[in-house]
C-alpha cells in the first residue's frame, strides 16, 4: 500500500510573494510580481548570482509580508531548490537566512516538492512555520544544460523557454486564509523520451501519473477542483497529459491549465512555452494564489513537473526520468 | 524561537545496508560492509551508472532485510541524494522503485538529511516506511568538482578522498530495535573558507552550529552520547570542530569522532581522510548501527557534514558555505 498522499489539517499559506524578470515582465502575468527585474543580471556581476538575488528576494518578501506571524522568531524553516549544479541559489540563499535549511532537488518540480515537505513539518507540530522557495534563470539555465548562451543556437518547437524568476511560500499552522490540504508526492516515471529538447514530453507522463494517484487518495473528483495547473509541460506536453487523463477516465477540460502556458504573451517567442522552477513558483506564488484570496477560485492542485536529467545522463544516452508533485490548495 | 530540532517517539530502524567499493574494502571498516565491488566500474560502462548501482544495491538490500515489514506493500517513500549534477544517482534509483520518491541535496549531509526527513514523515503517521539513502563515487566527483580524473593531478595533504559507496536505512513505526529519537537540521555557516582542497576546515564550523543548536534543543549533554560522530571533516576539520567546541563549553574528547578517519587504514593514502555522501553513509548504516544493534554503544549522535560549494561558485570567487545535520540514535 503506497501512501503517496500527505492530508493537513491545519496548515495555511501565511504569505507568498513572486520576482520575475524582463522578459516575464512583458507578459501576460505581469500584473501579479511583486517584482520585476528591469536588468536581467539583477544588477549582479553574474547570472548565477543574479538568480540566487533573485530567490533571495522572493524569500525575503514573502517573510516580510507574513508579518508578526513569523517576525518574533524570524524564519524557523527554509526549504528550496534550483537547477543550478549543487542547488548553489538556495544554499547561497540560506546562508544569508540564519535559519535551519534543507535543500531539496526536483528539477522543475522543486515549488510544490518544497512546499509539500514545508507542510509536512508545520503539520507535524515540528515548525511553527516554514518557507519554501524555489527559482530558475533562462541564462543560467541555456548556460548549463544546453549551449553557451552566445551561441545563439536554434532550436525546434518542441523546446521550452526556462523562465526567469522566483517564488516563495510561508506556510504556518493559522486559522484563516488559504490552505493548504493535502500533498501528493510522485514516483519516477520514464517513458522513453531522450530528446533534452522535448521535456514537456517526457514529463506528461510523470504529471498524469501523479494526478491520477491523487484522485485515487482523496477520492477527489476531477471536477471537485476549480483549476488543474500543471507546472511547465508547454504545448506538447499538455496536450498528451490532457489526451492521457482523458483515455483514463480522468475527462479534464479547460480547467485543466499549464503554469508554463499563462506566462508570455502570444507576441513572445517561446516555442512550447514556459519551463523551469519559477515557471510553477511565480505563477502559483504571483497569479493563482490571488485568485484564491479574491474568490475566484475555491479549490486549486498545482502539479509541479520535473525532468530529472542532467546533460552526463543525456550524454551517456539514457532516456529522461521525470517527476511531479501536487499540492492541493483551497480558499 | 528556532525549533532546529525534531523530536521523534516512535521511529525505529527497521534495517539498513552499505556498499562499499575496492578501496574502502580495504579499510579498517571492510568487515562492516554487505558488499565490497571488486572493479571501480561496479560491472557498468560508466562511473555515473557504477555509482547508480551501488545506490540500488544499497537501497534494496536494506528492503529486502526488513523484510515483513514492508514486503507487503513495497517500499513506501524512498528519499535519496548524491552528490552529482542533477542529483541522477537518485533520481535514476527512483526510476526503478515505483514508490514515492523525494530529492535532497546536501552535500555531504544528505545520508542524514535524508534519514531525518525519512524520520519525520514517518513520525507524523505520513507514511508506515520510508527508505533514506545516500551515494558518492571517488571517480564522479573527482571528474566533476576537480581535474579530469585522468591527468592525475596532485593535491595539497588538506584534501580529501572521495569515499565510494552507498548507504540506506529503511525506518517505521516498530516496538524494537533502533530507535532514532531526534533530528536537528542545520544552519548554512560560512566562515569564508574559499580553497576547494580544504572542505574540512569549511565543514567544521558547521558541524559545531548543529551539535551546540542539538545540545541546546535537546537538553542533552556531550557525556550523554557514547559516540559523536561527524561525517567527513577528515583530519584538519576534525580538529578544528574539536578546538573549536572544546573553546566554547562543550568538552568533547575521546568519544568524538569522523567517520572520515574511520574508513581506511593508516597505510592507505586518502590525504586528510575520507569525505563524500558516502563516507557518513556507509560507517553509519554499516559499522555504527551494528554497535547499536550488539550493545558496544547504546546512544549515538551522528552529524552529517556537507559543503555546499560547486565549481561555479568557487571559480565565481565564493567562498564555501557548509551545512550539518544530526540525527540521535539509541539501542
Amino acid at each position: 500500500m503506497k501512501n503517496s498522499t500527505w492530508f493537513f489539517n491545519d496548515v495555511h499559506v501565511l504569505a507568498n510573494a513572486a520576482v520575475a524578470g524582463p522578459f516575464e515582465g512583458q507578459g501576460e502575468l505581469a500584473g501579479s510580481f511583486d517584482m520585476i527585474y528591469q536588468d536581467i543580471y539583477m544588477g549582479q556581476p553574474t547570472w548565477e548570482k543574479a538568480e540566487r538575488k533573485m530567490l533571495s528576494d522572493a524569500i525575503n518578501l514573502a517573510v516580510q509580508k507574513a508579518g508578526k506571524e513569523v517576525a518574533l522568531g524570524g524564519v524557523e524553516l527554509c526549504i528550496a531548490g534550483d537547477l543550478l549544479n549543487q542547488n548553489i541559489s538556495a544554499s547561497f540563499v540560506g546562508r544569508e537566512l540564519s535559519c535551519p535549511f534543507i535543500g531539496v532537488y526536483g528539477a522543475c518540480s522543486t515549488a510544490m516538492l518544497s512546499l509539500a515537505l514545508a507542510s509536512l513539518v508545520v503539520s507535524s507540530g515540528a515548525c511553527k512555520s516554514a518557507v519554501a522557495g524555489a527559482s530558475s534563470h533562462n541564462c543560467t539555465s541555456e548556460k548549463q544544460y544546453r549551449y553557451p548562451t552566445e551561441y545563439g543556437s536554434q532550436k525546434p518547437g518542441t523546446a521550452q523557454w526556462t523562465v526567469t524568476g522566483a517564488g516563495a511560500c510561508v506556510v504556518g499552522q493559522h486559522l484563516e486564509g488559504i490552505s493548504i490540504r493535502s500533498a501528493t508526492i510522485g514516483e519516477v516515471v520514464d517513458f522513453g523520451i531522450s530528446n533534452p529538447l522535448d521535456m514537456g514530453s517526457a514529463m506528461a507522463p510523470a504529471a498524469v501519473q501523479v494526478i491520477k494517484q491523487h484522485f485515487l487518495d482523496t477520492g477527489l473528483k476531477v471536477e471537485d477542483y476549480d483549476l488543474i495547473a500543471t507546472g511547465d509541460l508547454g504545448k506538447i506536453g499538455h496536450k498528451i497529459a490532457r489526451d492521457l487523463l482523458n483515455e483514463e477516465g480522468y475527462p479534464v477540460a479547460d480547467s485543466f491549465v499549464d503554469c508554463g502556458l499563462m506566462i508570455y504573451s502570444d507576441q513572445q517567442q517561446t516555442f512550447a512555452g514556459g519551463s523551469g522552477c519559477a515557471s510553477s513558483a511565480i505563477v502559483t506564488y504571483g497569479y493563482l494564489l490571488d485568485k484564491l484570496k479574491c474568490g475566484a477560485l475555491k479549490k486549486l492542485l498545482v502539479v509541479g513537473t520535473g525532468a530529472l536529467l542532467s546533460p552526463i545522463s543525456y550524454q551517456q544516452g539514457e532516456t529522461i526520468p521525470a517527476i511531479a508533485h501536487a499540492v492541493s490548495f483551497e480558499a
